[in-house]
């Protein structure tokens, strides 16, 4: 337990030797979630909020660990005393995914059958697999029901599964910025940046070492990934054609503009906080991500919600486009669930979820209230 | 001489040995430039068209060279007897960029001062030079005035800068789908290509036989660039989440979604076709291009241009966006030009250019009459 600017923020982690089964019909054991709490659970522990983190994201929703970390946590501007998720009333949770690398059970977690590190032989694992292993969490703290679950991107995911999957464990759901099955569009961006890991030569099959990743590899698919989150509008705004360095171009094949420097500085970044395995198998999971897979027409699938459901799309996600958000709160509406819909006029790209808190925090807080007063 | 199912096809090629001045200072000789020529030539040689391929195209433009030709050239459905850009009527010519490597110069080529391929020795060229190098097939062949030249893409960008640099050549220009400068957005994915290219270890600095290249960063390269192609809503129609082979998810890390079988196609299929090195190349010219660059306002560089223009932009295009030939629409009515914009709807991405010949063709051939009969 460290205290921080943000006040009180517990690092945990949790293992279950139970095996987990997964979608696949592989089974996960042991399983280990790494989480942080913030705030308090009450004694009636029903003052708890998950939220979902997107895919290169993980547990540290906000402050700093130590006064050195050159940034806070992820969503640090929704997250806190006095602020939208209320550190002082709520509890406020997130875990790292399964499959991923920052302190959870994922590929580059020790294979007790070999004594290695899984490496590409880790089970794929899928949203529902996520979500089920965060259940077990839930379940470990004596938590039956959440005020509420929220996450953008790849963490909507996860809150519209746990929402669908797991009814009577959420009052609100709140899914920004995501979409109920991964499009052809983003399936193709996310296979790039696995082929991009896979072509380097370092990967070895999946059998690199701790200390010798396929660095260029990860690089690339960052960058790629990375400008899935970005628009035109902000990129000019930022970026336009302003040169790094000189006042004059070069004429040489090297980087010369800005947007090139921060690119390659946004994937050599990521490269010293992600495993790439841990990158091919969560792009994967978020592939698999369909709600209709089983052929159910979305509304029937909603049907089996119990939440009140707060959905926000941004007008410049071409990731997950508006239209996506749509057809959620759409199948949402003919399930007839109760669902509040807010779309976004932002610049800011995917992104926006993270970036947007003076949008986001009012809808937000309305929404906690309504469901906490209830 | 070859004919060939369109009528009268000529490939030729033709070598000037009087050094070429780069705009970045460097001089380059002997430019050869590969051409094709539909149609044939007036005894007044002003039934001229000049038509401009994008960065993946080349010289051929329509018809088959053999039967044996898996497809026609990139503009087929525009060239030929009777068609919008009418082979019985005007000469049709297209060459192969400079930089290319469908038999002009560029890095493939042998340096004379070494007697090996230039490689990443080959000066950086710009869109500028490019037209340059063109203008001495024009003055070669006898053509000063052309009655159009048409492009889309980094066609569209020759089409411009040779409108303003030479206006006393052109009667009509036809720049589609294309932009006055080259965004932050778009540089981006050319640098993320050239990444993928300059980090596969068989780049080996740009110095690899042509028997070994880089395959896998160009392959990735072309997979990149692809995307930015197509648009999600052409994506989702033609393969949404389709499986390749088999009714059910596989549960592995391999390619299963038909869209990942798709980009992986592209990518081997371009390996076969291009040289990674003229990729490096291009792609840089291509982020070099901005008609604003020497610090005038868009409106003043027209002014310079006399040229009647037809813009089009298409509406699901995101690499060049209708905003884009909108500028340019903008500044060449500031500079009092005749032009002629159409905002076209159509769900097919930037490759729009190469695919609405239905809808191009009444509206390019209007343009042309016009001009021909003026």
């Amino acid at each position: 337990m460290i205290s921080d600017s943000i006040g009180l923020v517990e690092r945990k982690s949790q293992t279950w030797h139970e095996p987990l089964a997964l979608e696949s019909g592989a089974t996960l054991a042991p399983v280990t979630l790494a989480y942080e709490m913030y705030g308090r659970l009450n004694p009636a522990r029903d003052n708890a909020i998950l939220l979902m983190h997107a895919l290169s994201g993980d547990a540290h929703v906000a402050g700093r660990h130590t006064p050195a970390d050159r940034k806070p946590g992820w969503w640090d501007a929704m997250v806190g005393p006095g602020k939208t998720f209320d550190t002082e009333r709520f509890c406020v949770i997130c875990a790292n995914v399964l499959g991923g690398c920052q302190g959870s059970t994922g590929p580059s977690s020790i294979d007790p059958l070999t004594g290695k590190r899984y490496n590409a032989r880790f089970p794929v694992v899928t949203i529902g697999d996520m979500v089920r292993a965060q259940l077990r969490l839930l379940d470990f703290l004596g938590i039956e029901r959440l005020v509420a679950t929220a996450g953008g991107s790849m963490g909507g995911m996860q809150v519209l599964q746990l929402a669908v999957a797991h009814p009577e464990r959420v009052r609100l759901a709140i899914p920004l910025a995501t979409t109920a099955r991964s499009s052809a569009q983003a399936i193709a961006f996310s296979a790039i940046g696995r082929r991009a890991i896979m072509s380097d030569p370092r990967w070895r099959g999946g059998d690199y070492e701790a200390d010798d990743p396929p660095e260029d590899g990860l690089a690339l698919a960052r960058m790629v990934g990375h400008m899935t989150y970005l628009s035109d509008e902000r990129l000019a705004w930022r970026f336009d054609r302003q040169l790094q360095q000189s006042m004059n171009l070069s004429y040489t094949l090297e980087r010369e503009f800005a947007i090139e420097s921060y690119l390659e500085y946004q994937g050599q970044s990521f490269v010293n906080r992600f495993d790439a395995n841990s990158y091919l198998y969560i792009t994967k999971a978020m592939d698999y991500w369909d709600l209709t897979q089983r052929g159910e027409a979305l509304g029937d699938v909603f049907r089996r919600a119990q939440a009140k459901f707060l959905v926000a799309s941004f007008s410049s996600d071409w990731l997950y486009p508006p239209a996506e958000s749509e057809t959620i709160v759409a199948a949402l509406r003919a399930a007839g669930r109760q669902v509040e819909y807010h779309a976004i006029e932002s610049p800011l790209g995917h992104d926006a979820f993270l970036l947007e808190a003076d949008i986001l925090s009012p809808i937000i807080e309305e929404a906690l209230d309504r469901v906490a007063l209830a």
